[in-house]
């Protein structure tokens, strides 16, 4: 059997994270693998409940869901976290923690971003409404090096989607 | 293959949950299961770091390992864990949580515990030197009816050691 990875999806809020995410678990399962998807409720509930977004607060969030991913991906279960997770430092502590790892940056510039705004939040991170909002009041450090880099802003989904499954192939 | 279970360690502090649950995992580690042990150091780093004894901190501790659980165990690895755990409210939400869970209550009486005292803590607790120590200044709410119950106060390691096993049995 071959080793599972984990799949560490980077990039702002509403850089396309969580959907092209979902889509890649689908599409393990769908191949047969175990697969656990690190986002949304279930992991604030469980995991991060209280957490702010102060520095600190985020590099617990990181941590906690780095030491979840390398529990499940050593026992070949692929775990895929899709947290903002803006620090170079603590995706590193992550990538080094769990050996079998993918960095996928998930870019798109803020003008676009905000452009966009689904959830009306740069409108108001930009107006001071929010502090501590990444790529606005707080920092975004964009991978260097990650192994995948898809854009939500020169690419369509599919094309992200298909880039990511490329990669992932000679694992599979 | 058969389904994993989430082991639940249950006790006072010094009762044998770390020793027990040690031995467990490297029986259940030859008979060529996947095991996750959940105790020490790096649960306290990597997961729970920063929590105090207070009832909150301490709900959050197991709701953080039972989550963990909860996701090793459906991807068939047996997680172990051998925190205190010392609410049945938080226990409950464990069990309910996780599904196929096993609690086994390691029972050891506040007066022999006291009597052993091998790290000096229930010394300290009893003086007023350590606040929120549990079975001392801080409840034990001991389990109903766990599945298991074993007790290093009227058995030795070996006899409770057999007898966890024996349960898990039909499970191996």
């Amino acid at each position: 059997m071959k080793k599972a990875f984990t799949l560490w999806f980077t990039g702002m809020s509403g850089a396309g994270k969580s959907t092209l995410s979902e889509r890649v678990a689908a599409e393990l399962r769908r191949r047969g693998k175990a697969v656990e998807l690190l986002d949304g409720d279930e992991v604030r509930t469980n995991l991060n409940v209280g957490l702010t977004f102060s520095k600190e607060d985020r590099d617990l969030n990181v941590r906690r869901i780095a030491y979840v991913c390398h529990l499940l991906t050593r026992n070949n279960v692929w775990a895929l976290s899709a947290a903002i997770s803006p620090y170079r430092e603590m995706r590193d502590h992550a990538r080094k923690q769990i050996g079998s790892f993918i960095e996928i940056y998930v870019e798109c510039s803020l003008e676009k971003l905000a452009e966009r705004d689904v959830k009306g939040l740069y409108k108001k991170a930009m107006a001071g409404e929010i502090k501590n909002f990444t790529g606005v009041s707080d920092p975004y450090e964009a991978p260097v090096n990650p192994e995948i880099k898809v854009s939500s802003q020169t690419q369509t989904p599919d094309e992200s989607f298909a880039a990511i499954m490329k990669h992932l192939e000679p694992h599979l």
